[in-house]
């Protein structure tokens, strides 16, 4: 049992991570930051939080928990204006889609005391975002990524665990490196290859002939295109190495493609196609045993 | 109302049409042709057809229409097949998702006869095959493209466009040239390119690691990956230069993006991520104002 947490961006992640935890009764206290007062008054009035502050000092005092659930880029900013009033007891957490960036901010904005800040990303979202968008379902059976540092006490570690297994998380860890490998390959580089393929599309001079023809594998492929673009800007940036370079292994990829293609080499193509085949059904069989289809969930943002 | 109709290939596309044109009560008899008696027996036994047939002569003999709906590699050899015994009053169409090469095909196999072959694509499906898959709605508020050839009456045109209408298709008129340049723009692209990325991340040596943390994101984007590898690669040969034409222009897409990435550019990066959201958006709320969305029906094959 937690006694006061903190959730800084009341929005679907923070909003659901609240309303989890209240659901498990495993906080007495939510204290709720942000930077938009509607929002917080919206999530005040849903019952997401029990309280809003718009002071550093008045949200970390006696705080157990801090989360932080706003973006990426906000990291430093934030986290330098808790830092004069950071208690020693408190474990600051957040919830970025990137790591090793969210970690260097935290160092810097931190300093000796970024021992206690234990980065994560769960791996839920859904296409709705704000406080009315919030669930308390959002992580059940969904993972949650913990990237501790050298420097976090395994206790504190093992209290964000804590906290998002009464979420209903699944906890896995990564180094923030390996997370931002993995996350280039599997989430940034299928978000820049959609919106790269729906821009094309879009500046052909017969652009509305073909989005007249494009049809459900169209739909399907290019749904991550719809996207916030200025969340995935900054993903980008602050993924930027692993994500050039998962790009590079794709443009070689497609070279390869080019050529079979140019040659009309259709057992080559056929190879390619089959392998991917065959890794998309074993993935989809492997992901719908662990992890059942949950109700509109989406990509984590 | 058309007397006999001729279906070759009776699985989800040909079954489909058959069934489609028996709840119009606008076909007297349906007779399905094809290589398997397994599949011809079941279409049977479903009552999609009236009668089977393995005799070219016996199922041309008085027909009024020849549905084609057989992969696309084998349009000139059953053509060839078939043409000895077209009658001078039967219209011949098929259903191949792409239209140059049929319509080659179709001018090497019916040489003078040609001008009884109406060309057309219904752009419908499903993820499932096969006559049992077949359903009467499949077509509803669906486009069917029809490619006409100069040869063609207008009469010959007007009957496949008719029966299509009957299965509740809306007809677009397109040459097959542009047919095929729309098709590898919004379709044949985005297959290759899915194909390309998880057959690029199954061979990486942490696959298993990466597919461990793949979300709903990659799901969608990759789904079309799960297709025919065979039926994909008989697409991407029969469409390659249209295919090379958008494959190239996509590269030249990366490449800048690749550019923006590398140099930081936050903003060049929001330009492109932002058009295509906002087109991505409104091709999204066009489609479902034009078509409401079917129960369970995928990406054309």
């Amino acid at each position: 049992m937690l006694g006061k947490v903190v959730v800084i961006g009341v929005g679907l992640i923070g909003g659901s991570f609240a309303l989890a935890l209240k659901k498990a009764g495993a906080a007495r206290q939510v204290v709720g930051m942000g930077r938009s007062q509607e929002v917080m008054a919206r999530a005040l009035e849903l019952g997401i939080v029990d309280s809003v502050t718009e002071s550093p000092e008045e949200a970390m005092a006696g705080a157990d928990l801090v989360l932080l659930a706003a973006p990426v880029a906000q990291t430093g900013p934030i986290l330098a204006a808790l830092a004069p009033y950071l208690d020693i007891g408190t474990v600051v957490t957040d919830a970025g889609s990137t790591k090793s960036d969210v970690v260097a901010s935290a160092r810097a904005a931190l300093g000796s005391k970024v021992k206690q800040f234990v980065p994560a990303h769960p791996i839920a979202g859904r296409e709705s975002n704000g406080p009315d968008a919030a669930l308390a379902e959002l992580y059940q059976g969904k993972k949650t990524v913990i990237t501790p540092l050298p420097e976090n006490d395994a206790g504190d570690v093992g209290l964000v665990a804590a906290a998002w297994r009464l979420c209903g998380a699944i906890i896995h860890t990564l180094t923030p490196e390996e997370h931002d490998r993995v996350f280039a390959a599997v989430s940034h580089l299928p978000h820049l290859l959609a919106f790269g393929l729906v821009d094309d599309i879009a500046r052909k001079p017969h652009a509305d002939l073909l989005f007249q023809y494009a049809a459900s594998g169209f739909r399907d492929f290019t749904r991550i295109a719809g996207s916030s673009p200025e969340m995935w800007r900054d993903i980008s940036l602050a993924n930027r190495d692993a994500l050039l370079t998962e790009l590079d292994a794709y443009l070689a990829q497609l070279t390869i493609l080019r050529e079979h293609l140019a040659a009309g080499d259709g057992a080559q193509l056929e190879a390619i196609y089959t392998n991917a085949q065959r890794a998309r059904r074993a993935w989809s069989e492997a992901i719908e045993t662990a992890e059942p289809p949950p109700p509109k969930t989406q990509e984590p943002e």
